[in-house]
């Protein structure tokens, strides 16, 4: 069932994925590179017990081992600590510093392992609390969920950087990043893990502590934008009807006027340029085809051109595009690769006009707290003005939605989301030193 | 480059793919169950020449071996024979017993190998006659590419079921089921091979033959209802332009007046359900989520059960279907299995009215020439009565689109397409064994 | 049980193994490249049958490939087709083109292949007369163990080259290579098959035919002197008797009255060590150690040296050899590199004389009935005389049993083997075009 | 050169392999399960550095496990820390629980691991003074090579339980388990690292040091019977001459008098077997043919009983056993299980009287020293008396070496040897639960 589960959150991360099953108090791993289809069968079968967490992971290029495939299984004086952690813990430099310097031995370089180290060093009575030890100081994104000898444990950041919502399978609890993950294994939603909230389930019942000082809402409004699927609902609202209220609000205020026709860039802009084509009457087309076979090692970096990376993944459909002025709607625009080959297989496809529009506004900054953003330097609106950008991919005309148009749209906005790739609004420090501060990502 | 377009024709065939290449008459084969991006790397880099000719494979169960993979490659007296072969010969079962009286041993359980043997054995002058000698008689689907010895060659069967185009990149010829793969590969789209028609492309240039009686066109009407890729353009006509068409049409025949809202089971259905919101005036939207990360071999028949399958490859989104009367659009329903749990699905999000729409006839029969449906047995519509169907799926309401209104709503239709599976209109006399005959399928 | 046998003949071929078994006249296989050991498991698993025939392969390098493993499987009017061949045919090639001009198609470029068409083709009435019928006129090595429908046929050429034996399982006949075959399956050693001999074993019992004319017997005197391993019993004699045989005529013919010990290079050499040891009355001592976990991938051509690559697969022991005076016993020397790594080892480890002694003829030709000696460009005795070997050698004296002892040595000999890799006495005129004509290795 | 030593210490460990390398600090691994040479290439051709080291490891049951695969590689206050340790700790389960008690956590199963935390909490200020501290109080057997930072470290037990020794390539140190590895890279041999003895090997230079209290010398001397290389040197003295003189001392203590022949189970006694040929004036025959293609996972230990294992492995030769008188020379019998086996095997060759002759006194107690030998219920000799194991075995007659026989016959002994397994006396006292205490095995 946490294979189940785990396979729809496969769009989280598809670097590694693994499992950890506890029975009666003995936990065992299997993890492994790549995607959830791709793990070993017959240890997945061999995995039993009552209480199981999963994990699917992606991080930046350097780190992508199996050492730092989650989750993390190790043995400590309280028990078998299991751990599976999304977000990026910005402090967790300062924080291995001060742990080796006390003897701890680091077997990863991922953030998530001080979480661990301090867990096996408090002194707290009860597994919530040496969890909320452990959380004790740690700044930026964490939604966990964990098993600390048989107990079952889950926490959000004080923030609520990262959706984490619980549901209920047969009078169990059940806790993952979507509610998508409780569809496919047929429990019902049952409510979000607060900010600042520490759940615990064992034998002795269901268990929630608030052991943080309140602060700020700062939930990642890029979920909505692209990250969660769009049959979730995640901070309390349907990711499907932000992406249409995002399309729509684009509409008002990027009207495309002379065009022929919208279009989106499957799949993940789809609800956007549905939400467009109706607040601007123009009708919806299946211009761009996206192959999903697309193999991760099939064809080398080295072997294709740009342009032949965008092709293996998309063609233009000739007679929809043929002659029109088309609006193409896309959730973002990040290093402007991928919008560049587009609009010239859209061009090439015969469209007279190409008038890009953008469900979010520009991204000008890299995330700490969980998404996997390149560095300013690699961002084409943190170093352009929109006409170099607009003349950079070669549109015709360039819309992006306001900041507020943004904010305003998603649901239970727009107060309490964090907008900082958008608007530069950090609501942390920045880690002095990125490169080693963010040594592999939490997701 | 054979690669990359054999990428796009992924969708005709998962089982096996392959990979031949001929340079100065030496012809070198790479072929692996799976898919395309499954190929092993090291030898398809080692693969050069001159010509290339590429295979994606699917068939029946019990011949899904890596002996049946193609393209074919033996040698023989004029040298290499390599051959890739879309579609089924139905005669093949009676050619192979007269090839075996005649002392030929055969390798595979494909109706393709006849077609190697028959040629091996001609003692015409020219290629492209021996590829016509070993031709003469064969009845049913092919669309051809091979190569024997220094000439690559393209055949059509006389009814022309099976798409097969030609295009030119930097003047040389290239040869595909569909234009996708010509657009991967940035070639140009030139024309249709014709039905009867035989391609010849050597040093001493190309020539075209027609040696065979001129037969009713039969073109597979299933290839645009479902088969081929959107962004295709097959026996003269747009496929997403044709699904669209469908989809109005199915509108007129069969509206949904009270309904709230259509979608449609994606992908393969976007286009029609998008032509009958157009053509209904009800609102598109995306109700079902495809996860495109399954794996083939993730979950094991036996583990699950059937809805359980349903939920790996889709979910419903609840906020769209909550409380609404919903049309859903699919092209086609064959056992009705999968329809069935996506209507528990859509159901299960709230959804108070499920009316479905098929894009298609009603498929009341097998396919004798290329395209994988079950036997009679298993087809729900050859078994039941619409309102059987309608209760068999759970849905309130149930309309097929007319035969006639499907073959006029595709391009360069009513005339020359193949029914048979709808119809029960058999170009050929059914095979009189097809446990026997159709040993394998030859896509 | 095939695999059992199969495992123990793992020495005449590591380049690829193979099974077919048979079940109610369907017969089915399993190859794979590499060792019976690296089979799949799973589809081993799943063979079953009342017959079963195995093999496992070498060949010259360039057809090491899938297309050729056997056993050969293929289907014909006088059903099943399975063919494990152990030999080289001589006139493949001529037959070949001829088949070829007759329309046959070749899958592979093995000579074993031009039997199973002949066998195709034939239009005898029993199984053995088509044997008979597809094995006239083939001249060179054959030893072959087969299925055609329900009968298992197994064959022997008429000069006898290869070993074939037959032996008997509770009441069942068995065929294997060697007695050691038998062995590890329980079987009892019954005879060998004749040299011309065919026999058929099916529900009408078991049939021996001599169909073709009697020729000279030419048994592999090679087989004797290295190939077969020393637990089997060959040509109706002991190899490991042999050997010791081979050895203490060595110690007859090039005694070394001054050494202090005399040591074997392991394994193959072990008995005839021991016999010159005996014979000698020096001591037999353990001076090279062999290292039986050597990968064949480990370490790569390119990255290690000549030196490198013997050392991985021996060590000399120190304490026997430093400061004596030595006598080193080796079966046969074919190129001479891995021989002068020996000898250079041995120096290093303190020896201050050493004598090679050699328990064969000087090989002064390529073999053209089914061992897979090198070209005589690459044969050190083709192009040196003895004191020109031993200067390359780096030894202080050089040995070689004489051809006269070396056949005098072999059980039922000196008459009736063929020692044409020794002697240039080819039974056959060797062949006009090896290259083409060998193309690959039928063993 | 670490994978080409590695691969000559293979008889040491088969469970697992792994590599690590330092290159400017930047330490890497590469590690897998199975033999050296199923070690995968691309990652080990990218380990580059200026010092490495390597480990093969083999288990107790259940802990057969990626995660235990050596060295250990993790990263601490003082660098990275990267161990490689063969040998046994006896008290790693206390220690380990109060390392658990300071907030210690524990990825591995492996006693190794209580080394690298206590390393990691030192606080001494030379890298050989941390490993002091973090040995200081370790009971049992430990031959370790380890990297911390910039270091090379390597330390033995002072009771110099395992070997280790040390050579010297181009004026660079290289330290090993045997000398045989040194052979392998071309190294020269230096000389043995001391019991309790600690060298430092960096920029800084070689530094010696000698820690902790003295201690009897307790080196195992069941590496010279079975476990060490025949061509390594280790204790100071070779382990062929060792079985040479063990085979000689079985003879004058337990003669075969009316024997006709003696030989030995390959490959590990036959330097025992010649001793015993030599002082008996028997002949020495090779009637055990080894089957050294073995693999592990072909066949299953459910497929086949105990005699079809032995058989897979050895074959006998019927030419030299049959109706003889024979000694059989093994170095050890543990289980009795394989011997029984090999019996009936020459027993069914036609041997008429079998006599067994061990050239090691019986094991009657298990090893905590890191050898693997199983619990005392599975030990023949510690549950029988001699006529019982005799009878068990089914020999004419048995005979092993006394205890004083055996220790007298090793190089340098008969004092300073441990024989616990022999004679119960163990040099700690037994782990109290073995089961808990020996978490793994440490080779």
């Amino acid at each position: 069932m946490t294979k189940l589960g785990l396979f729809s959150l496969q769009h989280r991360g598809q670097e590694s994925a693994g499992i950890v099953a506890v029975e009666d108090g003995a936990a065992r791993a299997v993890r492994s590179m790549g995607l959830v289809s791709d793990m070993p069968l017959a240890p997945l079968d061999a995995l039993h017990g009552s209480m199981a967490i999963g994990h699917t992971r992606y991080s930046t290029t350097g780190s992508s081992v199996i050492e730092n495939a989650q989750p993390v299984l190790v043995s400590s004086r309280g028990g078998s600590i299991a751990l599976a952690h999304n977000g990026n813990i910005t402090n967790a430099g300062e924080m291995r510093v001060d742990l080796e310097d006390l003897g701890s031995i680091f077997a990863s370089s991922m953030d998530s392992e001080v979480i661990v180290h301090r867990l096996a060093r408090s002194a707290a009575n009860t597994p919530e609390r040496r969890l909320a030890d452990a959380l004790s100081g740690v700044e930026g994104a964490y939604s966990i969920v964990m098993v600390l000898g048989d107990t079952l444990l889950s926490a959000r950041d004080p923030r609520g950087w990262r959706p984490l919502v619980m549901g209920r399978l047969n009078g169990a609890p059940v806790f993952a990043s979507e509610t998508c993950a409780l569809d496919i294994v047929g429990a019902t939603y049952e409510r979000d893990i607060e900010p600042g909230e520490i759940i615990a389930v064992d034998a002795l019942g269901e268990r929630s502590i608030f052991p943080f000082e309140k602060k700020d809402l700062k939930r990642c409004v890029f979920e909505h934008v692209y990250f969660a699927r769009p049959d979730s609902r995640i901070f309390g609202g349907s990711v499907d009807r932000a992406r249409r209220a995002l399309g729509r609000r684009l509409a008002q205020e990027c009207p495309a006027t002379n065009a022929d026709l919208v279009f989106s860039v499957p799949d993940s802009s789809n609800s956007a340029a549905i939400g467009f084509a109706e607040e601007s009457g123009l009708p919806y087309e299946l211009a761009l085809i996206r192959n999903h076979y697309v193999g991760r090692t099939f064809i080398q970096p080295t072997q294709a051109t740009r342009d032949a990376k965008v092709r293996l993944k998309y063609n233009a459909v000739r007679e929809v595009l043929h002659g029109k002025r088309v609006v193409m709607v896309d959730d973002s625009i990040v290093r402007g690769t991928t919008t560049r080959g587009l609009v010239a297989l859209v061009r090439g496809a015969g469209a007279t006009e190409v008038h890009m529009r953008v469900s979010s506004a520009p991204v000008t900054g890299p995330c700490y707290y969980g998404i996997d953003t390149p560095s300013r330097d690699e961002l084409i609106a943190a170093n352009n003005n929109l006409e170099e950008i607009r003349a950079s991919l070669g549109v015709d005309s360039l819309g992006y939605l306001s900041l507020d148009g943004m904010l305003e749209s998603v649901p239970t906005g727009p107060e309490g989301f964090c907008h900082a790739c958008f608007s530069g609004d950090y609501p942390t420090p920045p880690p002095t030193d990125p490169d080693k501060l963010r040594f592999g990502c939490g997701c």
